[in-house]
């Protein structure tokens, strides 16, 4: 039951240690808040592996990764896997530099991480050494759609099982795959891309739920990233003629505040193959 | 009178320097435009001398603190002592690191500070040397209740008598003590926890109102903790159905635009001890 | 046309790399997105050059400089150059601090520049090595007024003409001048300088504008401000009662999704000189 997910991250109230983008953090700490969670960001490091000792998990976003920050990563993701924390990683522009290609393949081939978050682009870049960009932002040849669909879940089952991570690939159809089963999610507004940063708040979303639901980590995330979707169409929903990015954002994240398990239950789109 | 304090940040705008946090640097500086001043952030140790030197004030905030931005707070900090500038630490997360704890103890036992403002377990941390912590956030154990007020408060005034610092303890019951008097304050929402920063908000407001108000310093910390709550009382009743934290964060933000002396006046809680 | 520069951009979206400060740089991002374009950041030295390489133009925020991002600055500068992309330089703060004005100064004289935009203080610094500053707010001596205009768009096209790019000085009055032409604009509303960043916002609007009208390189820019300012009135138009700074900002920044060309052909409020 998604539904349930959502009940226990708000339960127990998971503290989570983001490394993350300065771009997007506020938001990524007001929807962690939101969602019921409590955030912390560190990312000097010599804080981190206190700080991460701590939490309940981590969430690691290349998004404006430096050399201190890229250290920082692996001391607390070191950590945190020491002592079986939740760890995911955002490939933030993995394909789009050099040195966002080779921080994500290796902290994603040396640590064990138990979900990696990205676009379709960032994705196949990690799985297949290659794959298009645009920045930040998917390459549209890279387009998860109905016609390749069958293709997508098979691809996102055999890197899950090559990494031992779950998968989350956000787009206008979201995948979330372990080995054996792969979430086909149709939540969500295209208009959710005109808001920077609604990729970096789901990854810290899906950070807390993994941590508050150890038993069905899979499923936790189908939920985290139903919930993100389905808060973007109540968002949308709430829009007035004349309101754009900035209005939609706030009612993105005040949507999150109010999503109950049973609203979950009811609005989630997803079918599993 | 506390409603002279909001008058004097509006006529003479001080100009605060802040070392602080990524997380909240925008709302921090919202918040100093909301109420009058005008904010300046640098935290590059060979930049903040000048910085600090063209300001009034110094809000050293150490959220996301890194060593480059530690070793900014030490020469902007000497730098507005040597000119008698107002300086502030809001020493966020003190206890749950050690570079946390060490560097705002640092920063206390070294700067001649004029305000030390934090949640009670923070405070806790640095008075005591001890302290639980949950993050960022406080530990419910530590809590300022009716129960143990006078305790409180007796302890808020020993810690500003032994530092040479106004302490403020921010909570659901607010203290703003020096050695001889201590308001307890009980305007604000237990929503306004729920937002990112509102404490980090709180430190750069407290540090422009010291500014504008240097003859009666202990009355213009309490000035400013009155109006952050005010404003969150003012913002939680501009909510409408379905708004969350995002929409909650701008409504405060907006109040604050609009709080003059005579609603400070009339709607500050609190009383003398 | 002015109009015609708001329709190339959402229809060739242009990828813009900021290097940038991190108080605002959520609303550059988003302004940016609200715009048509796209947004990227990256400050690490090692990262930039595959970024920019990818990109259409940079926009350089000295906002809040460290030696890291001065160092990130020139790599991503000179790749720029080498590539014959845009490059923005918005000199925050000159004249506050000699590493602000140092840095400003050695990017104007060893980059080339597409547009320099600054407040005039800032402007001020650069063409003449001095100027007054109040942190990184214009000083009320070196205003743009109605009295000196003639004076300061003779100062604003000698700039141009000494440095080789388009100059923007925002204000009350905005200017916009190459060497022979000079674009006087009186949109916008006062109450925008109770926001932050709404300068830094532009800049980003401004390297988008110039990257998708390579051709008419100056009226892209003069489309740029103009479409701040009027994203400003119409902002400000739908200002409630009780709304201050944080509502101000989302509803500008909504106003800018909204704004295409026959808008902005009406709403502009400009003469050529």
């Amino acid at each position: 039951m998604l539904g349930s997910c959502v009940e226990t991250v708000r339960k127990t109230m998971p503290l989570v240690h983001n490394i993350t983008n300065y771009v997007t953090v506020n938001d990524v700490a007001n929807a962690l808040l939101a969602c019921g969670a409590s955030p912390i960001m560190s990312d000097e490091p010599e804080d981190v592996a206190d700080i991460t000792s701590i939490c309940g998990g981590l969430n690691l976003n290349i998004g404006t990764l430096n050399k201190s920050s890229i250290a920082a990563m692996w001391i607390a993701g070191e950590t945190a896997n020491a002592l079986g924390h939740v760890v995911l990683l955002d490939p933030v522009g993995a394909g789009a530099s050099k040195l966002r290609t080779q921080t994500a393949i290796e902290l994603m081939d040396k640590l064990k991480l138990d979900v990696i978050r990205g676009n379709i682009s960032e994705i196949k870049t990690l799985a297949l050494g290659s794959g298009s960009t645009k920045g930040v932002d998917a390459d549209s040849a890279d387009t998860v759609t109905e016609e390749n669909l069958d293709e997508m879940v098979s691809f996102a089952k055999a890197f899950s099982a090559k990494t031992g991570a779950i998968v989350a690939i956000t787009g206008a159809i979201d995948l979330v795959a372990d080995s054996k089963t792969c979430y086909v999610i149709r939540n969500g507004r295209p208009e959710m891309s005109k808001i920077t940063g609604t990729g970096c708040q789901l990854s810290g979303l899906v950070t807390a739920y993994v941590v508050a639901n150890p038993g069905n980590k899979t499923e936790a995330v189908a939920a985290a990233v139903c919930l993100m979707g389905l808060a973007g169409e109540i968002g949308f929903a709430n829009l007035q003629p004349g309101e754009g990015n900035a209005t939609y954002r706030n009612r993105i994240l005040d949507a999150i505040c109010h999503i109950d398990g049973k609203m979950l239950e009811e609005g989630a789109k997803y079918e599993v193959r």
